[in-house]
């Protein structure tokens, strides 16, 4: 069985399932297949013009204090960036182009540790070089590969299936047709998985 | 150490809270108070003119789906009502004017099994009267008081309260000071309750 994990590079409660997904998935002998999407398209087919965080402040504040909260329970550093939300499009581009490759999970991590362990802004070239370098491979190679007609195709299309499969946030899990939203509804989605499984 | 649970009776995921709140709580020593109130106001001073599952199907048709499995996940039986969101005004008075009663968290059982068990609406008079019924009392008379000057104010003030405490859905917990939010987060509550107690 496996298990598709949908990601937005500027999604908070990510960085949560982000950082402890591969290693547990692995224990449970599931699968796991990374899909990077982009939730601008389906927030501005909304109207919402940014995140919902951003626009009723009194959930953002209460977003934060709780991610905070939550990472403290998983042992997770946590420092909340100065840009929110930041603009994921190019971690999102290097991410699909490298989805075959062995360390797509680790850029995942190295970007999301970025951003919400250090603060930084991801949307910024040397702050994806740095990742891509953690994951001992070329970054100008990757970098010219993210920008390519097929990869942007692929993202493009990647975010119209997230809409058509009814995913509204990030993360989102996808188990055979069963949606599930959040952080929180991971040990869900894998329960459902290994229930299938069984 | 105390935990305030703020429902409003419209909400789906207070039924899955609601209907185990009192045993746990029981069980782990932590005291229980109750503090109905009402989201409406607090939707319509963001210019929501109904519920956000209502106002975005995507995510409503989602919400279903998830509040049925986290009913199976807890042994809940549960139906879809044919109305939502039910005006939970009545239901609200009622309990506040309740709230020192033994039955109170029996009363909201009662109402949240008819609204999500039976799929009944709960703002109609012969529901709660059933309701109430169930606690051994007299319908007439709580009724009347729930209608009262003293109760409606009290309500509205509580509903003011969970505004200031920043709180923008149901259930939603306080503990101290520290606010979770979500059937999801009950037991981090219940944690930080303990976690302070100790």
């Amino acid at each position: 069985m496996k298990i598709e994990i949908w990601i937005e590079f500027a999604s908070t409660y990510s960085y949560l399932t982000v950082m402890r997904a591969e290693n547990i998935l692995s224990e449970k002998g599931i699968d796991l297949a990374w899909r990077p999407f982009l939730l601008g398209p389906i927030f501005h087919a909304k109207g919402y013009e940014s995140s919902p965080f951003v626009i009723d402040p009194v959930k953002g504040k209460y977003m934060w204090r709780d991610v905070a909260r939550r990472a403290a329970h998983y042992g997770l550093p946590f420092k909340q960036p100065s840009i929110f939300p930041v603009n994921g499009l190019k971690a999102a581009r290097i991410m699909t182009a490298a989805l075959n490759e062995p360390w797509c999970g680790q850029f995942a991590r190295a970007v999301f540790k970025a951003q919400f362990e250090r603060g930084e802004d991801i949307s910024t070239e040397p702050v994806l070089t740095a990742a891509l370098k953690e994951c001992g491979v070329e970054p100008e190679y990757w970098l010219a590969k993210s920008q390519s007609d097929d990869t942007k195709t692929a993202l493009r299309n990647r975010t119209e299936e997230a809409s058509r499969l009814g995913i509204f946030g990030s993360p989102s899990f996808v188990v055979d047709q069963e949606l599930f939203w959040g952080d929180d509804r991971f040990e869900d989605a894998i329960a459902w998985a290994l229930n299938i499984q069984a």
